[in-house]
């Protein structure tokens, strides 16, 4: 069975290389939300986006990133306003209404690249033309073939929409990296009333395997922190100083003694740490950026709460002052074979793929606030790999996928929604 | 001119042996101040003791130790109630009032032998049998001498009250290792009215030699601290711990960070750490011993605050909670040359003795405690150093000194005494 | 059915309390040894024990603890040499060779007590006059219920050795607390050529059920650090010492940075640190008990490398000497259903019982040396956990069981060997 | 007496603000000694620069930097070759031989400005046009001042070579800020056969005060680390990773408890901490930038031999290696009056002004590599500190000074030059 024609098959293809070459970091998918929102009009979809499809945003860049990323932009001619998106409100939610009584399932595709400097020297997408013309941007995660299956599935159901009941929410959601913008999406209200929550990843899973149901997602958070004390000259004077640097390498050697839990486990990472301005004074000033993660949402909350005190004890310990910023988060979220996830791994059957029940993302990503939102309320969630070969792991400057996996998705994302809407 | 007896010269050598073998440590001079009292009564001196010359006391040892040792003490019959010295209250004040109008000078001697094993082989204390008979307690800092010179003193000038006028107060003060029995005996008032504080200390110069006047003492806090956590099995629920040791371990690094100061000299030492049970075990307790100490007054305080607030943060830094004790504390004392003490090194040319102006302890002891008292008050204090050959270095198990030491020590108290009071 | 007759079930109670009576420490179980070589003599066993069955041990107690348990002995008259034994060299052997062909089946008892202080008041043992003689000595881990079934089992199964074939090999292994016993024992050869080890824990269940095969044994090291530096005056000249305290404290600190491993869980206590002798005196020694825990072999290799290299940083970071020395050892262990596990199943469903397959202990025991070095030549390996009521948890003062779990285990035992090695 | 005209006056005043204008760091003064070998050149003395009056050169600029200054400058048309000026080789040494037998007189003016961006508002150097053009350079150390005194003494005294014996050289000393230049300097051997070597400095002084005799330079080195590690996903994969960051933390913690010495006053400051890429990183390099002082040679060597050790033991900690370059140090120096500096202070007493005997720097400058090494030959050494009104202290950005001072400091050297040079 070939439910795919060559005309989508192409489209999606077509679609990926467009959003590759226009890759933007989280909170920056200025031109990405445009080109999604006017290709989701011209199929005659409702559309939100803008402040109206956000609670609080975390995690945003600075507003000298946000100010020159939106310089460096082509001008676009388009017929909506696109002043919010401007100001970081990105991503956008089409709703597919087909006014006959049905559940609503919605569909969630992430759409923000990673801060990388794409590969050239035997790179496809530098070979053939398609590789990011944003400097330090690149989907290096595949972020932008879930954009191209997420628009294709929008065109072909809207032109299905007779044979349909109920309702699809097509929800394009910015800053997945660093887990940012599904909390601020799902605090807008975006889901409620919502019956079907599905999402997926390409890649983590060998080419024509379909994993139907994952789990083993981390919860995670994100937090920054800054220390602030008081300069003087460390020859002269240095005890008329507050060393930030102390307590934040304090800090730093100390909060990675906390991950022991007999519940499961843990992790903590202090990435960065930034301290000083010359080696004759006293640093008054230490930025530090980190992250943890819980096998289980109890684990994470109380980890970060030793975290919160480690931080105040550190800057009590050389009598300096603190800040703390919460810059992503997403809960844990565990895969639970039930009659919902059986039935979709039976009609799966139809489809020419390998079929795995329950997979492992082996990380966090922030679908899971929409998966608990949706489980919580009596709805069902589920989370898809969809196998391919990848030239290089996730994540690297050449990083590329076989375009058949677009296909592949598609189709089962399609297979979901037909068999429970179709009339 | 030979102001001494032979009497006198053997005296002070008897008696300096008589305390050699009772040496006793700090707040646990029970023997030593019972034979003090009643040498001192012996000689018709008004004599305090007990509670009437204490104020708080600090650094007291454990009451198992203060009844242990009371257990092993030899029935002594005397006709004065001892039961509060057996408490810790131990030290003695004798008086002796001419009648006449004149100054009141003030003689101090600390009594206070060290918490070490004296030495035997080779060592003339033990072949001389008079070794200390209290194990683990020795008189290595020579004030089995002060002591010696202190009975002689009074015993000479009782003898010659009536070519004197004013008032002496020889002060027998215990616990000034560890320096704490200064303080205590200050706050009691005994220096209320006092315009002349004497005192020295054997050694720290070449025999023949006196330093007319010691400055360069330390001011010193010493601190006990406690932290307490929560034990768990390590293995299988760490989370439920509350590790003290890291609590501790953590506080004694970070402290000695803090002894850079623009204004002057600081130190700080952690002695001790102890902490938990067993391996696996998550340590409920840690007990740390530090010392602070500073050029000035000023930096050993704001040492001191700086000490208090990382205790602080340290515990909060893992959930468990502190407890400080403040064990000994002395301020810092600098000489100053004025009038007074060159008069006094005027007198000491009769004495066949070099005269060296101005020496430093290098060290800290809480004689400073004295002599600020009275000076604030516009009377005199003067510390001196009795100079003399040594076996082997202060506070160490073999520690000896040539006994002339003691009537050159007895000489100059003397001639100071007579050159203030003599009709 | 009754496989149980009511002397066997009295002696069972009456053998417990003996041993709870004498409850003596790892490699200090003088008593307890002879006690059940004397017992096992006088079935006519075959008897092993002294240096025979010993390879090197690792973590004894030092000579001085040795020579004080050996001291407050009763005199005991037996009519076999008991030297090697009141060296250290505890446990026994005991071996039923039918002489007829058959199985090797091994049944592995562990003997020693903790170090604890029995409770008093309301505690049975206490009441009912069978606490511990040994001060400071405790059988709170069941182990005396353990050389009871095992006693009654060699019993038993002597008086029925003309219905069986193949050999019976009873080890009572002492030290197992701190993991020290087991590897010595292996390396002494006593499982050459064994087909079946047997071995099991009393508690970690409900009353009346059996797990039938354990795993989830952690691997473990346990690991005392000794850092030698410099004593110095920590006032005049702390430039002079060498601080072996800090070197301690930063280890500790340091060394609890290292448990995050991707392939599973790990732990790290530092459970004891001892430093320093004053206040005033730059620490020259410090002393460290640690352990390491991995979810796998491979883990807790891994750890223990970077814990002995973080050991020798932290001493060259102070200028400090170290040793290290291993106090006791464990491979990790994983419960895998086969064949053989499968049918001890069904076979204990005549013993009126709830079965329930695979458990896990939670922590570390050294019988995984034994369970490894069985089946690793082909042989077959079970640790099964008896359920009963505690009064309190395993390693408390107060812990206590219900005496009808030595039925339920000396039947389980009695079930295995008779279905392997009847006629 | 007014040993100064009108004219002389004002060309100092003119050529400070023409090098206040030109403020360039550290090795990167190639306008500045460019303006210098000008004038030089134009009084008719024999100069040396470049590479010949230049060892090995520490604490240099990047390449990176040295171009972008290269790049920045006005074209200038000299008649001699600057090549090795613009490569670093910066500063002059002008040599006024008078050929008639007399000693050898050096005097040492500093030339390089910090890396401050000058105030604007209020700021007098603002206001009047000659504030400096170089963005994020300023003189607000007083060396523009030092330069001019150099040159005007240069032009006078060339004008007065008939009257003079012996030898005078001017040493323009490139790099004294971080304490760099001098050691290359002398290790090019300028100092040879000098018997007197003179230097002063603008400020530390009350106006019309000049301190004859300046010591209590401490000792110090200068040090940049880096640790590098192994980047790993902090997720998925922490024991991959080789941590940089715990490796810089704890080192830096560590170096700060190392500052205590019975010799006397040491510092040390860990200024810069600079580690990691992203927070989901296990961060694989840190740099840190730290500096050592002693108040004696001794102390400052031995604490950075401890400071060495503890990097080497900090990169094994965490299995990362390190790299350490040396970019600054000076030796410490101490003011001993002698006949020499006595009769300074006599000839003084013409100027007038209030003469101070023996003063303090109170931090570190690189003279003292030059004053010690004239003294070790017998040569004699003089350091004088030129007091004035300050708007705002020294390495600030609104520094700035009365101009009078300049007269001051000329007078001075003026007059100890004549005195021990004139026929």
């Amino acid at each position: 069975m070939d439910i795919m024609s060559n005309t989508v098959r192409k489209e999606l293809i077509q679609l990926r290389r467009k959003f590759h070459q226009c890759a933007e970091t989280g909170w920056l998918e200025f031109e990405t939300s445009i080109y999604i929102i006017e290709f989701l009009k011209s199929q005659g979809l409702d559309l939100k986006y803008g402040k109206s499809i956000h609670g609080e945003r975390i995690g945003l860049p600075s507003k000298l990133k946000m100010d020159a990323h939106k310089m460096q932009l082509t001008q676009m001619k388009v017929d909506f306003d696109t002043s919010e998106i401007l100001e970081g409100y990105t991503g956008a939610v089409a709703i597919l209404d087909t006014q006959r009584p049905g559940p609503t399932v919605a569909l969630r595709f992430d759409i923000d690249a990673l801060g990388l400097e794409e590969a050239k020297e035997g790179h496809r997408p530098f070979l053939e033309h398609f590789a990011s013309k944003n400097k330090g941007m690149m989907h290096a995660c595949g972020h932008d073939g879930h954009i191209s299956m997420g628009l294709m599935l929008a065109k072909s159901l809207a032109s299905q929409r007779d044979q349909l009941s109920g309702k699809i929410i097509f929800i394009f959601q910015p800053a997945e990296e660093g887990v940012r913008g599904a909390k601020s999406m799902v605090d807008a209200g975006i889901l409620n009333n919502t019956d079907y929550i599905l999402s997926g990843h390409i890649g983590f899973s060998k080419k024509n395997q379909v994993v139907c149901g994952t789990g083993g997602f981390l919860a995670t958070s994100k937090l920054d922190i800054s220390f602030t004390g008081k300069a003087a000259h460390a020859g002269a004077h240095p005890e008329l100083g507050k060393n930030a640097l102390l307590a934040g390498a304090n800090c730093a050697l100390n909060l990675h003694t906390l991950t022991q839990f007999g519940g499961g486990m843990s992790r903590l990472n202090v990435g960065i740490l930034m301290s000083g301005t010359a080696r004759n004074v006293v640093p008054d000033h230490a930025h530090l950026e980190l992250e943890t993660r819980g096998e289980t949402q109890e684990i994470n909350e109380d980890l970060l709460e030793r975290v919160y005190r480690m931080i105040e004890a550190s800057a009590h310990m050389y009598d300096v002052t603190y800040e703390t910023k919460l810059m992503g988060s997403a809960p844990s979220y565990q895969f639970v074979s039930n009659e919902f996830t059986q039935h979709i791994k039976d009609i799966f059957g139809e489809l020419d793929l390998e079929i795995i029940e329950g997979g492992s993302l082996g990380g966090s990503e922030d679908i899971t606030y929409m998966l608990r939102t949706v489980e919580k309320k009596g709805g069902h969630g589920l989370f898809l790999l969809f196998g391919t070969d990848l030239v290089a792991p996730h994540h690297n400057p050449r990083f590329d996928f076989d375009e058949t996996v677009l296909e592949q998705g598609y189709n089962c994302y399609m297979k979901i929604v037909t068999d429970l809407l179709e009339i």
